[in-house]
This record gives C-alpha cells, structure tokens and sequence, in this order.
C-alpha cells in the first residue's frame, strides 16, 4: 500500500481522528456510558463483569455517536439520543460476544478472543442479555418506529454473520457475495444508529433516507479499511494484530481479488492456507506479499474511497454546521486509520 | 418414585394430556406454525434449515398455547394472538439454540446436542435471528406493553441461564439458589407468555397478575417434573433420555435435597461425580438408588405439586368455561407427564 504509506509519511495533512466529534459529543458520550455501566447491572455478577470487559474493549463509541450527532444535526435537542445510542452499543456488544463463539476446531487453531477468558456459553449468554436490554431501552424510550429500525437491523445483522460463515474458507466468494457480507453484518447497524437521528429530529423520509446512506455507505467503507488492515496494521501503534482473518480464512475483498488474477501456484497457495487452514511459519507475509504485488490493497482502498465519496454526498443534504462538519470528518477517519 | 408409579400402575385415572388443548386450538396453532414457517425464511438457506431443525424438534408448543388459550378465556377475539404466540416460540428456540452451546471442555465430555450437527457458531447465530424475528413480530403487533413483558421477560432467562452456569457443578448450592435459576430461565416465558393473553383480551392489573402467576407456577412445576424426569423417564416412552443432567452436573433439587442428608460417602460421590465430572459405569445407577433412597424425586414431585396447586387458585380467578378447563387441565399434564 505504497499510496497510504507515502499519504503519511510526507506528512502533508494531520490524519482524521474522531477527536473533534468526540468533543463536540463529550457530555452526551459521558451519558451514554454512564447508562451502560448502569443497564448492564444484574443481580448475577457474572453479568457486569463480563459485560464490562467487552464493553471496554468495544472501544471507539463509533455507532453512538452516529446516534447522537445525528440526532443533534436534525435538531433534535431532548434527551431520547442517549438512551439509544446506548441501546445502539449493546446491540453491537452482544454482536462482539457472538462473533467470538468458536467450536472446538477454531480452538485447535489457536484462535485467542474474549471467549478464552469464560468460555463461548457466558459470552453467549451475556450477550443475549445485552441483547434484551437494548430492547428494553427502546421499549421504555416508547418509539415504535425506532423498534423496526433496530429490530430489522438486527435480524440483518444475524443474517451477515451466517454468511460470512458460508463464504469463510470458500475460495470461490465473489465480489458480490463478500459485498453482501459486509453490508448485512456491518454497514447496516451504522445505517440504522444514523437513520435513528433523522427519526429524533421528526424529519422528513428523504432526510432519514440520506441518513441511512451515509451510515451505510460509511459502515461500508469502515469494513473495506477494516479487512486491509487486517494485513497491514502495525500492532504497537494501532493496537490491532494482523492475520487475524487470514488464520480464519475469512475471504475479505483483498483476497477476493487477488483470487480473480491469481495463477495457478497463487490459487493453490490460497486453497491450501483458507480453504484447509493448512498454514505454515511464513504464509502470513507471503499472503501480504501476493497481495501487495497485485494492488488489492490499494484496489479495496480505492473502492473503501468510493463507498465514502457517496457517504459524503448523502451528508450534503443537510445545511452545514458543526455536526455535519464533524460527521464529515468521521469519514475521513474511517478511511485514514489505515494510513 | 413409588408414588408416581402407583398412580400410573393402578390405571384409576387416564393420564392427563395436551390434547383437549391442542384440539381447542387447533385453527389457532396452525396459523401459528404457518407463521413460524414464513417468518424463519431467510435469502441465507442455512438459517431456515437450521432453525426448521430446532423448531420441529421443540415440539410441544406449550408456550405459544398459552397466549392462545388465555387470550381467548379473556374474551379476546381478533388475530394478534397468533403473532404474539409465534414471537413467544421464536423466544423459546433461540434461547434452546444458545442453551445448548457447548465449550470445548463439555465436547470432551461427550455430549450430543443439536449443536453437533452444525457447531456452536451457526446455533448461535441462527438463535440471535429467530431472537431479532420475535421482536420484529411484536413490533409489527405495535403494542409497547407486550415488548415490556417480553423484553423484560429475555433479559430475565438470560440471567437465569448465566445463575444456571454458576450453580452447575457446584455442590454447595442452596435449594433457594436452584428455584431462582428455574424461575427465570423456565417460568418467567411461561409468565410472559400467559400474561399477554390478558394484555389483547384488555383485562385489568389483577387478572393480568392471576395469569402472570398462573404461568409462572405452571412453568415452576413443569420445570421440577423435567428435573425428576432427567433420572426416571423411560427413553422409548417420552423420547426423552435420562442422565443428561448428571452428566452436565447440574445441581437440580432432587440432588439439592439429596446433598442435605448426605452422609460422607455420598457427599464425596456427589463431588467426585457433579463437581469434578468424574463419573464412571455404573455411577448414574448409584445416584438413581441414592436418590431414591432418600425419598428426594417424590419431595421434589411434592414441591411441583405445591406450585401446581398455586397455578389452579390463579386460574379461578376466571369464569369456568372451556378454555379456563383446558388450561387447569395443562396444570394435570405439566405434573403427570413424570407418571
């Protein structure tokens, strides 16, 4: 990813951060965590403990604070965005839980998540009580339009996350099929905690519409930059590892690609290490290295800038301001933390 | 269990059975499995596969039968019953699917469940679909105080299952302990699910209270027959094995009962064989013949009883009629199922 490397390394533009927003959104942000600590209370303190160590490591707060500048952007000036926005995190927390699941093979592999720690049936069950208790703030928030939202979204998300299972491991995933992917399990709670904005400030179809698009194509785009770094991050400075997916042989868009112009010593490789999770001392930085030679680094970064081009154009349809400006610069983020 | 064996042998009186209800419902139950069947589809093909799989082998459709019958004892008389009974059964299966998630310690064991077939990741997923399917249900019916009861209801059995966890295998547990595990992972659906039928038949508080007491105690007694069943029940009879809760170590009351008079060889039988899982050939006999020894299956029958009796002065707090009828009379099949 030459382009990214030089895009730092001469230093011409501070990268994006979501250092303004978080700002802009501090006392509501402190709100919002302030309800989650207390919701995510029960009698069984197995609950809060584990709940508390997933909800840490969650980290960002990105999908509420699409929650709450949008609300804000929309005019909205009660205080309904915080309970949601809290409702938002929990769906996405209990997503984390479940996603960390794994059978008894992927621990033969040596896969470490937070299931390590408990085991994959508290994490399951604690997410599930997450889970209800989303719910339970929207119900007592009362909106039942917000309920299709969130309950729609869900039902897609669960729907990505078994076909990421399928297309895992299968070397003949398409473009399409990974498109598909992403855009069930990731870019539709983005759409859904931005749409919810829209829906507080009682705007109009078209508004909430504009805003599901820019919370989808955003989520998009956040996705792509999220499966490149799954090979090039460096681990001290972003606190990611690499190789995470390549060690699932999760098919994301760079080896998708790869795949389309692999010749035939490539395409064996490729089925050896995702198909038969047969990997060897070195196939990690010789995936890096293929996919380097071909470009689809760049190229998902390059379709990444795409999906944020038309994030931008749906924010374009509200009057400028210091939240749209600062949910303009969120797309900046979502692209430049690869660089 | 001589006393249940008597009742059955002597031939005095026909067992009890679900089929004056079934046969009431019949139109009703259809519709709802029709429903089941339309609302589990999905574009992923695994999912319906997966969830038809749980659904059918969830069987009984208790549950839904509840919100049909005391919906129609409190004079309701239109449609929403039939998605409000479907949401409670897709509730059910999701909480079946992620109650039966394995850790790679419990494959060690050798346990069989459904997750067998397609792994923990997959059940997981399936059961967060048929979860976020419920809510869609509701929210279509639109009546916030369903998703309160129901909402509240999830967030209830999933802390219910996470108490389960932390007393299973723990040979200290209290009788008091167990029946809050049963109350909220088995008793609280059944409270939720009867209490709605008052909630579309535009009851007041009181009689929604009679029928969120009915539910619970009919659940309580349903769940404590289960756990006398899981050491007497013959396979070929019931379909339903026996030892699966001694092979987990669960901690149910027939062994809560039977470690408070244990003498010090069978204290150390009971940690050797629920605490550290070490169990030989031979072992469930032993705990069969200690169980019975000490009368602990019949008391255990006796409480379910007791809870039994309860659900019956809830329930006439209603106008005898037919539904009032069948609904004591499920009282009769929750208890005599074990006979």
């Amino acid at each position: 990813m030459a382009l990214a490397l030089n895009a730092r390394d001469d230093g011409a533009k501070r990268p994006a951060s979501l250092d303004r927003l978080a700002e802009m959104l501090q006392a509501d942000l402190a709100r919002v965590n302030a309800l989650i600590v207390e919701r995510m209370q029960s009698p069984v303190g197995l609950i809060p403990q584990l709940a508390g160590h997933i909800v840490a490591a969650g980290g960002n707060r990105l999908r509420p604070m699409l929650t709450l500048a949008t609300a804000r952007m929309c005019g909205y000036s009660g205080d309904r965005h915080v309970a949601l926005a809290a409702a938002v995190e929990f769906i996405h927390t209990a997503t984390l839980l479940h996603d960390d699941v794994v059978d008894a093979s992927d621990l033969r592999r040596g896969l470490a998540t937070a299931n390590a720690v408990w085991g994959n049936k508290p994490s399951v069950l604690v997410g599930d009580f997450l889970f209800s208790r989303a719910f339970q703030l929207m119900v007592e928030d009362g909106s039942l339009e917000v309920l299709e939202i969130l309950s729609r979204a869900s039902a897609v998300i669960a729907e990505g996350e078994v076909l990421q299972l399928l297309t895992s491991n299968d070397t003949e995933t398409r473009e399409a099929d990974y498109l598909r992917v992403i855009n069930a399990k990731t870019a539709e709670l983005f759409a859904a905690a931005s749409r919810i904005g829209a829906v507080l400030g009682g705007r109009a179809e078209t508004e909430e519409c504009a805003l599901e698009s820019y919370g989808r194509n955003l989520g998009t785009a956040f996705q792509l930059v999220d499966d490149v770094l799954d090979y090039t991050a460096r681990e001290v400075e972003l606190g990611k590892s690499i190789g995470d997916d390549f060690r699932e042989g999760k098919i994301t868009l760079p080896i998708v690609l790869a795949l389309r112009v692999a010749d035939e010593r490539e395409r064996q490789f490729w089925r050896r290490t995702l198909e038969q999770l047969d990997q060897r001392d070195g196939d990690l930085e010789r995936a890096i290295d293929v996919l380097h030679r071909h470009g689809t680094l760049a190229a998902t970064m390059a379709r990444a800038a795409d999906y944020a081009g038309e994030a931008r154009r749906a924010l374009a349809v509200f009057r400028p301001g210091l939240e749209q400006q600062a949910l303009d610069e969120l797309i900046d983020f979502c692209l430049e933390r690869a660089y």
